[in-house]
Formats: C-alpha cells, sequence, structure tokens
C-alpha cells in the first residue's frame, strides 16, 4: 500500500523497522531492505532519521508508548494487569525480540526518557493503591511493580529455561496467581 | 600464557570466546580475534570446532555445567538457593550477556541437552522437597521451580526497566524475600 501521507510512510518504516530489528538485531539490520518492506525509497528513511541508531531508538521509545496506551496500569487489580502485560507479550513475539536486541545493542546504558516517565507514574498509581488499601504495604510500590513487570515477562528471560517448565495453557494462571500472592494486603 | 596442553589450550578458548561472544554476539563476533585473545591460531580453532555456530553452542554448554557445578540447588532453602543464583549473575554480567545473545541467535529453537537435564534435576530435587514437608504443595514442583529461576535473574529481563527500579543494595533482598513467601509452605 502506497501513500503519499508523511505520517503515514512513517508508520509503514515503523512497522518495517520493527520488523527488520527483531530478525537481525541493529547491527545486522539493513535500511534498504526496511524500506522495500515499508514500500518507500531509502533516502525518504534518512530525510525522517539520520541513521540506523537514531530508528532503534525510536522504534524503542514507540514500542513503550504502544505497550503503555494499550495496556494501562490497574494498580487495585495488579494480578490482572500482570495477566494483560502476559497476553500483550505472547501475542508480540517480534516486540519481546526487539526489546532482546535493543538490551544488547543499544549505544548508551541510560534509561530511555520514555521508560523513566512510564515508570514514575506506574509507582505513583501503586501507591495510590496502597494508601486506598488495595495492595499491600509490606514493600515500596516500586519493588511492588518490580515484581509485577517480572511475573508479567517472566517466559522471555534469557536462556528459554523457564518457559520449557511451564505448558502454554498454565503460564498465564501462574502469573496471575503468583502475582496475587505477592501484592495481596 | 601459552600452553601445549590441548584442554588448557580449549579453556583458553572458552574464556575468549566467551568475552567475544558477550561483546558482539554470533553474528558479530570473529574467529581470528577469539584465537588472538586465546593466544591460539585460528588453524586450532578449526580443529577443535567446525565453525563459529558449533563453538557458539559449545560456550553454551560449557556455561550450563558452570552454573549448576557451582551454585548446586538446595531445595530445603530455595530463597537461599535464589540469592546464590542472583549473586552468580550479578558477578558474571558477561555470562548474562552470552545467554541473551544465545536466545536470540542460536539457529534451532529446542531446548539443549545440558538444560534439559538440569531442569529434569532440579524438579525432582524440589518434588523431594515438598514430601519432606519444605516446600509448598500448593503449586507443582516445575512451576515453583520456574518461579524460583525467574525472580533469581529478574534483573536480566529485557528492557532494563526492572533494574532502574530497584537500587542495587536492596536487590537481593527483595529475590529471597519475595521467593520465601512464594515457596514456604
Amino acid at each position: 500500500m502506497r501513500t503519499r501521507d508523511p505520517e503515514a510512510k512513517k508508520q509503514l518504516l515503523f512497522e518495517a523497522a520493527l520488523a527488520e530489528f527483531a530478525e537481525f538485531g541493529r547491527a545486522g539490520a539493513r535500511i534498504d531492505r526496511m524500506a522495500r518492506r515499508a514500500g518507500i525509497s531509502p533516502g525518504l528513511v534518512y530525510s525522517f532519521y539520520e541513521g540506523k541508531a537514531e530508528l532503534f531508538d525510536a522504534v524503542f521509545d514507540r514500542i513503550v508508548d504502544l505497550i503503555v496506551a494499550s495496556v494501562p496500569i490497574d494498580a487495585d487489580r495488579l494480578p490482572e494487569y500482570a495477566g494483560h502485560l502476559h497476553d500483550a507479550g505472547g501475542s508480540h513475539p517480534e516486540v519481546m525480540r526487539f526489546l532482546k536486541w535493543y538490551d544488547l545493542e543499544r549505544g548508551d546504558s541510560s534509561q530511555r526518557a520514555a521508560v523513566a516517565a512510564s515508570m514514575s507514574e506506574k509507582v505513583a498509581a501503586i501507591t495510590e493503591a496502597q494508601r486506598r488499601g488495595t495492595v499491600t504495604t509490606a514493600r515500596p510500590a516500586a519493588h511492588i511493580l518490580a515484581l509485577v513487570l517480572t511475573l508479567a515477562n517472566m517466559w522471555h528471560l534469557p536462556g528459554e529455561d523457564v518457559a520449557g517448565l511451564v505448558p502454554e495453557p498454565e503460564r498465564r494462571a501462574l502469573v496471575t496467581s503468583a502475582v496475587a500472592a505477592l501484592v495481596t494486603p
């Protein structure tokens, strides 16, 4: 599908770049192949982004925004929130692969602004839920969030030992029940 | 340090290959650079291993053996076992990086024999501990092992959001206390 709308072209490029980076990583990805996948010219890619490194960061920031928008935190129901994050990870393996490459290949190790903002919001939401009495106060809100995110994404730990231990149909219930055991007041 | 002993040379190659793969991944690693790091000839590398893919798998198997040997499971004290795994991961960041590359780059997705054997042993040890009454029977042994391994390695999840939430000095206690909350009968 070709279009003259720059925003639509950027969206096509985002999808093509995500697929390319997920498959090959930053080092192995090629701008010309992304442009072909997106149906745009390589020159247009360089008019949007300085190069591969900047595009890699832009795809990361976009993914963080999409995850935050599609799975908003529900601090009063953290087990269900973990279940939704689990579902999102399972239905978007290309995003999980991208995040693994990003972890290994991004140049500077400081946290991206998009991640820091999203984490602060979530910690604040859990702190409010602790005040309302729906989440345990036995741990700081940041620790609770770390446990929730960890358990929701447990099948994506490097090594895949963990995924091998639990058949797919049992995974979601293990995530939600473990979160419930750790966060219920 | 040069040596004529083939086993000693293999050990030097293992160390050099681990460092090279951890830095560049399989696609980016170069046999000639590993040989130089190990102080051996590239020809000797090819006399030990058919090529980069075979060496990549050999380093993985060796790492699994080393982790199993250096952090044996203590099924009656799973929180401490998780603490030891946490310590091992923290003191060997190059191993964690290697495992992340391995996850992304290994050709076939089936579980390596070394991992399968080590997982079966651990599940059997937890089952015995459940019989002795030192571990909860509310969950199957394989699920408990999945939770223990996940929490012990929680700082290595892709994205690094989780590590950003908890300062280093608080991390070990969060791992051991969360495991205790989930496995104590």
